[in-house]
């Protein structure tokens, strides 16, 4: 637990607290995130808080990351709640830059991972990654982290970073943490609160879905459009959804396979009602 | 001048050198380079000891900025002279890492600096800048140098690579060395080898065309188009010569302009024979 908590907006006073951690020799641990905090939130925090010496949370709703007719402005946030809430797990600082600082005019530089960032949400969402990917390195140039970590919810973004760190040769671990789940198993996102209760209900589809794969590949079913046929059948019975991809596949290199080792990810993304919703498993 | 030089091929044991360094508090001075080195390298060299307490040169002839027909095969080198010349300068490192290890199998990540990549040399070599960007931020990430210091010759990628250090917050200052010459003028290049001694007289049209302009521009002809055209002339008129291209704009945005403020950049390219050579003044 950690009494005193530093908010820093600036982009150099953020650097200059790192450098001064470091310069003392602190291990610095750092969970980006959109904020609107639940708790897979917390569970990232927590889980630095074990990684490093200080733990940084960086809260900013990502322009680049957003396609043009998706839900950036409405995108919830409450900033004093995310301050309280990352008191309370001892996070030491939270980074909450602006916009205008981090893509000032004449801005043109983007990273682009390309074969894990194609497929799945890569496919519905255009440039998505690219934006994840760029923030991300920003955000590791500022913050200086010697850990990161990622929530394996978003795991093709997971996927992304961890390949970025590899390929750029970045000096930063990058360490990811279980999808978080509601009670019923529904999982922890910002965006759970855009649903009606009529939608809650449906959203559980999600969790269902990869139930019934985990069961059926138990009982001896290995092929993936087998599997994928009973997950849609079930997601066309519940109201309100519209599935956007299932994905049964690689988990390192993200490309379909026919049969489902063990080891072998399941993904899926499904609008209820006007709410897009990602959920995924390991086999 | 330095009596020791250390030659490092693996990136770990780079980055454990740097590390080292900058936990001893030294600040580390950076010049990439594709090896092969003249005046203009040393030059470089000697402005960095003077920007750092230690000096790290990298030897990279880097495949991902050349071109499918391009001279990577032909490309000089000759790793015992470099070292040689560049103890004679007082490097302390040099880092002469291996193409597997830079871009192992599953290598996915490339930076695209969008805006001064376009035009003058990023048209004429697609993915050139694309390469080097993503090669430089590779290197800084391994080298974590305080400082690099890169030629105004390859004013484009000078450009490129300040754009994309400010974009991404790279932790690192950017400075650059005025063109090199032959006592004739001509810019010092690794290609120069590559110059029959009728193109090594043909070769000297670049800084000729560049002299003439800056002499027109002084006797108060400020459009750009009357000073390519006179540029032109020239070129045409020496044997072996083949204009690529010849740009006149503004220096910050590389956007061609109509007249010429002082501070304007002329930048061009020539194919002399079988050599691609290129030359910038700043009016």
């Amino acid at each position: 637990m950690n009494s005193s908590i530093v908010v820093i907006e600036s982009i150099d006073k953020m650097i200059e607290w790192s450098q001064n951690e470091r310069t003392k020799g602190n291990k610095i641990a750092f969970v980006p995130t959109m904020g609107y905090f639940h708790r897979g939130h917390l569970a990232l925090m927590e889980m630095a808080s074990h990684l490093g010496d200080k733990v940084v949370v960086s809260i900013f709703v990502n322009p680049t990351q957003f396609g043009p007719n998706e839900d950036l402005d409405k995108y919830p946030r409450d900033l004093k709640r995310d301050i309280d809430l990352a008191k309370s797990v001892g996070v030491d600082c939270i980074f909450f830059p602006n916009s205008k600082y981090m893509y000032p005019e004449g801005f043109q530089t983007w990273i682009e991972v390309e074969g894990v960032s194609k497929g799945l949400c890569g496919d519905k969402r255009p440039g998505h990654f690219r934006g994840v990917a760029t923030v991300v390195l920003k955000l590791f140039n500022i913050v200086q982290p010697h850990v990161a970590v990622f929530g394996q919810k978003d795991f093709q973004q997971l996927k992304v970073i961890e390949r970025m760190v590899q390929d750029l040769n970045l000096p930063v671990k990058i360490k990811s943490h279980p999808v978080v789940r509601e009670k019923d198993g529904l999982a922890m996102s910002s965006r759970n609160t855009y649903l009606s209760s009529d939608e809650r209900k449906s959203a559980l589809c999600l969790f269902k879905a990869l139930e019934l794969a985990k069961k059926l590949h138990q009982t001896g079913i290995k092929n993936a459009k087998e599997i994928k046929k009973e997950m849609e059948k079930l997601i066309h019975s519940t109201p309100n959804t519209r599935i956007d991809y299932i994905f049964i596949g690689d988990s390192t290199t993200l490309k379909e396979t026919e049969d489902c080792p063990s080891g072998t990810l399941i993904a899926l993304a499904v609008w209820v009602g006007n709410t897009r919703l990602i959920d995924n498993t390991i086999l």
